[in-house]
């Protein structure tokens, strides 16, 4: 089909030295790609002026819209603007709309502008200024063999607002244009987003190709994986894909349960952020009672803005002595079962339920490792409790995975065990299946 | 300087389209680095043949060495061994070695090749095949236009280590012959690294232009900052800063003082695994009283593996009420002095020794926000208490961060006072001045 060729020129020696890793070009091409345009091409060079102007002059060749990052700063290394007049034949001059930005920038700060600074000001004579919101350098633009020239500063927060309030809009009007002209179907680019916990990417591809064998193809199905959330896309390009988009994921959500957290709207929120909201509508207090997690559980919930409504009281017991002496775990019980067993998870629970007074408990002991394993409790072992009094559940679970990776599963587990709690909610996840630790010793 | 040109070619869909961000091309630009190469140029395209072949073709005229990462994997938009023959003439042919690999690897992890996987042996006839120890891919050489052509694979722990075992190697090799052929002068490249917390970038580049100012050019100074430790890096490419190394290390470290934490050798350790090691060199063991860090200093802690031996209890006290029920803070001082006050905060760290029987602790009460500030206790109001029962220190700062970088930031900082308690600093920490809550009310 038809489109518009876009190339990106990413320029700074910072990029190629390996100091920084580039994440501008991920988030342009986020950007265009709603657009219905992709990136065909992108060049990232030093900080070298022949260098820049032979490449700037290949590139405008090559593309419709050219889009240059970075180089726009004060110091002698920021050749972008004079790469750009050499490359288009056209002398540098002071523009008095950027020195205007410069000053009225200069003046928010307190600040008197630097001859360096002034150096931001001198542009191609002739070109277009692109506002900053958030910098002293303005993006300006040109056109030069017929392709778009935007110059772009690289500082990442400075880039995304020019692209979101300038640069896309424009770009926007130049794809209806392009449509328009060569009489193309109009763009559709739907996406939703749903998260999800407890299926990994390659159980889940497994369950759609084996449940729902006639998924459509115009319904473009994309995994990212998250920590610990699994975040699940959905595009749609055509107005097939648009008529068939409620059906389809209301197959899907029934195929994935309760492992469904929610629709993304906006910004996603964490798990903790969900139990938080839940316990606030539930008029619902926790409290955790953590030994090989030591304080994970707690601190993600404490994240929150807000916790303070349905959390109130953790207790770390890293040693059998604090499982006794904070939460009234008895002696007898850890040296008859051991710290690791389902009768001192329960005594934990209890403990923490009667000393912090709360309507819900979280519970776990085991062996984060890489030392303290033992052939019959290795490390990965772990027992969970998790619920109301009256109501307590247990799960004995093997979770092979280095120490960190460890915590942050057990604890973002028992955030979910809880937030399927809160919505009543009976079915079985499928991790507490797959990660039965009897399964591990058949 | 005569050098070796070097030029990086990345392929995939998926870099095109923002899904991923590419931090492959910053490691092979810090193992060049350290052979005295730099990255000249980077090209990054799509998957798509005729694309990828004149690419590898103009880049190939251009550079002594390039290479290409990615586009090795087993379906049918991996196209670099398609694209790289075209591009030399010569056809694909099936590599025994390259089958073996194949068949070894297949053969550990019990499953049977496909006729995708098979694709990953067809390769250039008369190429180099390089071992991939981490995956299935071979990566692969050929010589064409008098310049080195390395493909690699795009997944980052097998392009890492066939990078450091097989690439780095050769490529060295390469350029001592440059180096000799030429006559040039051998490569020095001296790097150490200093850990340093409680002092920003500016702040110290400040004080070594103020206090060093002699400070010489060949001993290049970089910061990275970390979360939440800042690394300086001093960086030496000449004789000259070799003989001046040790002198300049030591008048850095001495006014650095105690904000300088280590040396980095090897893989660099978090200041939670400092104040872990100092408490077992020390026999010491703390607890910590947390209300507005929610337990992320406990978290801190428990990350670090072998912490047991030097944390048994975390209390988080999130309410009022489970301050005075876990570690016994009067009522009467919260009421009279509010929960955010010194008064409570040194009941809090009392509370927190008499109920663990530590001999060190850290307590922390204070305003994250976003919300729950006044005008007397804003938010970023923080007091805080550590040390031991007979020598407990206190001190009220003022943090206005963002709720999450107020909670790391104020969890690094009680870590940081523990370090400086373990080993009995007699200096003040920049921060406490800096930070300190009167000065905001001045």
């Amino acid at each position: 089909m038809k489109t518009l060729k876009v190339q990106l020129l990413l320029t700074g020696n910072e990029l190629m030295t390996g100091d920084i890793v580039d994440s501008n070009s991920a988030m342009i091409a986020q950007q265009l790609k709603e657009l219905g345009l992709e990136i065909s091409r992108k060049v990232t060079i030093a900080d070298h002026l022949e260098g820049l102007s032979e490449e700037i002059e290949d590139m405008a060749k090559r593309a419709d819209i050219l889009i240059i990052n970075g180089g726009l700063g004060p110091t002698v290394d920021d050749l972008t603007a004079q790469a750009l007049a050499q490359t288009i034949s056209k002398p540098l001059t002071l523009h008095s709309d950027a020195l205007k930005h410069l000053e009225q920038w200069a003046e928010r700060r307190k600040m008197t502008l630097s001859k360096a600074n002034l150096k931001q000001a001198i542009l191609p004579e002739h070109c277009d200024i692109i506002a900053n919101k958030k910098g002293s350098a303005v993006g300006f633009k040109v056109n030069h063999h017929g392709c778009d020239i935007y110059c772009t500063p690289g500082v990442p927060h400075e880039l995304k607002t020019m692209m979101l309030d300038e640069i896309r809009p424009e770009i926007n009007l130049t794809v209806q244009q392009f449509i328009s002209k060569h009489q193309l179907p109009r763009l559709i680019y739907d996406v939703s987003r749903l998260q999800v916990f407890g299926l990994g990417e390659s159980t889940l591809q497994t369950m759609i190709n084996e449940q729902l064998p006639l998924w459509p193809d115009h319904i473009e199905l994309g995994f990212r994986a998250g920590n610990p959330l699994l975040e699940v896309k959905l595009t749609i390009q055509s107005e097939q894909g648009l008529k068939e988009k409620e059906h389809w994921t209301e197959q899907l959500s029934s195929l994935l349960g309760d492992h469904l957290i929610d629709e993304v709207v906006g910004e996603p929120i964490s798990l903790a952020e969900h139990v938080i909201k839940q316990l606030e509508i539930k008029n619902k207090v926790v409290s955790t009672a953590e030994s090989c997690t030591g304080g994970l559980i707690a601190s993600m919930l404490t994240r929150v803005s807000g916790s303070s409504s349905g959390f109130h009281a953790g207790f770390v017991t890293y040693s059998n002595d604090i499982k006794e002496k904070v939460i009234h775990v008895p002696e007898e019980v850890i040296s008859r079962f051991g710290a690791v067993s389902e009768e001192t998870v329960i005594a934990m629970a209890e403990g923490a339920l009667a000393v912090s007074q709360s309507d819900l408990t979280i519970a776990v002991t085991g062996i984060a490792g890489p030392t303290g394993g033992s052939e019959l409790k290795p490390v990965g072992m772990v027992w969970v409790a998790w619920g109301a009094k009256e109501d307590l559940k247990t799960a004995c679970l093997y979770i092979p995975l280095e120490r960190r990776s460890f915590q942050q599963y057990v604890a973002s587990m028992m955030l979910d065990l809880i937030r399927r709690e809160l919505k009543n909610s009976q079915e079985t996840p499928h991790y507490i299946v797959e990660r039965k630790f009897s399964a591990k010793l058949e």
